[in-house]
């Protein structure tokens, strides 16, 4: 039987199982260190606490000590970790991952390079394998509107795979695509992971207009529905300034994530409480250290585009990414979300 | 005092009057033969019934007996009827119109020619007009996301005004644009309004994710959002097939305008209706004869699309759309619009 492995039993890697064992794989879904108390539970009756479902029988659960087993044999290993965790978690799977093998990385963000270089995450990931395995590991990545919940109760879902050549991309996709999971492929790499990235922060964005629209009587769908478009414009203009292209913006990576987001999570319940009045400082204690990936994802793409642009370039080639910069952590007020948006007349 | 005329009082045309007004213009505000209560109790007291609002004190309504004397003197007429009027109204305002002057056009839809051809409202108004006025009058057609309720509150909202030459375009975007009415320029007359038409149709389809959505216990945002990339990329071969601009689909007139008509409104209602199981025929039947601007466009661009193109290629460059038309008129299930969304794996 075909094998698979998942580190981390977080929802979004999980229900990636559920194709794979359509498709007659063997997955082995290995917890980290905080995922214990759902391997236990796998263990007991295969209920997964978090999809709030039963795994797949060809799914067997490990807990992190039994790494080396469970990863012996996958040709793909998904890496089902939060952002922070992926450099480390992708070194600690090279030490038992096959010759061959791809990895399939599920976090979105970028980092941003003192000189205002933005590496993306699979960037991070293929510097994390040791120097040999750099060459024989392809790392790809997928992006898209996916509600894990969802993809678990096979409802009808669309990503995209993105990888730097055509090879890994299409093993990948084989291994996944299935009639509900339905698996555009790109090899604009670059362009889907800066438009994933960027799609939180301009989420906030589309919060603010939801915290604007709470406080009065009538609606405010002209200025959500202007917001949302000038996203897209600047993810496409992202895309194209940092090596991707701007497609990529106009496809599931972009607008069809940016879609799913706008509307709950962490980035819209930040953006909603800036938009209702509250300053930055006291609406990120409000989140009580929740991680709002929006946040870090402005901060570094805003550090990027300085290192690229001059100021006036950047305010008026991304106003309104720089209007989200400027309310969260230059003390503008929500209102600089609006007043960035002028016409051409 | 500079003098603007508006032909229709309905919410959208009289809504204009509040930029032009605020911008120093005298509006003629004309309302047809359905509109005679709406301009009895303008005279009353200013009061706007659909709007729920009072209109500016340089505002002065007209009856349709009184059209000679309220488009005497105005430099733009804006043309604020529905779609099936504005051939007539044309005709009707050319014989009182001065030379030199623009019609700004805000109806949206296409008509499909015997052979498959395409013309769009601003061309039918210029074939409305008598042959010596057609070469001397600019039309402009004006679309993106904008809820009339909205703009008469003075909320921000963005439009793209398009014409197919730059004097009329920058005449009319000076006369119009404000701080919250921001209006952006496209000469890609052709795209801004097939897009705008279209958009009407794949409400539809999204609709119908918003109907299968409501039957279930979970959510359906993956396909939702698939629905709405596709009809993003459907718009943009829409744009490009009928000698239009891909870009004006990533913009105000495509997605932009989208946005805001995907989550109410007859479309959607339809849509919803469908994707709940009723067959086409009852679903219209529920409508209750009110005009689903969608279902006609629709119908007429398929139209096109057949003239264009051959079955296979239309099933593979616009599967969405033809799924909907499907739904529609060819009695198959709502499950077509979700089924056409296939990966590429």
């Amino acid at each position: 039987m075909k094998r698979v492995a998942i580190l981390g039993s977080g929802v979004m890697g999980s229900a990636l199982a559920f194709p794979l064992a359509d498709n007659g794989y063997a997955v082995a879904l290995c917890g980290t260190a905080f995922d214990r108390p759902i391997i236990a539970r796998l263990r007991q009756d295969r209920w997964h606490p978090g999809l709030k479902r039963e795994m797949p029988a060809s799914v067997e659960p490990y807990a992190i000590e039994e790494v080396d087993r469970a990863l012996a044999g996958a040709s793909i290993l998904i890496l089902g970790v939060v952002s922070e965790a992926v450099g480390a978690m992708a070194r600690l799977a090279a030490a038992h991952l096959a010759a061959g093998a791809c990895i399939v990385n599920v976090a979105k963000g970028v980092e941003a390079e003192p000189d205002g270089k933005l590496r993306t995450l699979p960037e991070l990931v293929s510097d994390a394998l040791p120097g040999p395995r750099r060459s024989d590991t392809a790392v790809v990545a997928v992006a898209g509107p996916c509600k894990a919940l969802e993809l678990a109760a096979r409802r009808p879902t669309r990503v995209v795979f993105a990888a730097a050549g055509p090879a890994a991309l299409a093993r990948c996709g084989q291994a996944f695509a299935t009639d509900y999971y339905r698996v555009e492929l790109s090899e604009d790499i670059r362009g889907v992971e800066i438009c994933a990235a960027a799609k939180n922060g301009y989420a906030i964005g589309l919060g603010v207009c939801d915290g604007i629209d709470a406080g009065g009587e009538g609606s405010w769908d002209n200025l959500r529905a202007a917001v949302f478009t000038q996203a897209v414009a600047e993810m496409a203009g992202l895309a194209r300034l940092f090596e991707g292209r701007a497609e990529s913006a106009y496809g599931l990576a972009g607008l069809g994530d940016l879609f799913v987001t706008y509307r709950q999570g962490r980035n819209q319940t930040l953006g909603r409480l800036l938009g209702q009045g509250m300053a930055a400082g006291q609406a990120l204690a409000e989140m009580r250290g929740a991680t709002v990936e929006g946040v870090e994802a402005v901060r570094k793409i805003h550090i990027g585009l300085q290192g690229a642009l001059s100021n006036p370039q950047l305010a008026r080639d991304f106003p309104l990414l720089d209007a989200i910069h400027a309310v969260l952590f230059r003390g503008a007020p929500a209102g600089a979300i609006s007043r960035s948006l002028a016409g051409a007349v």
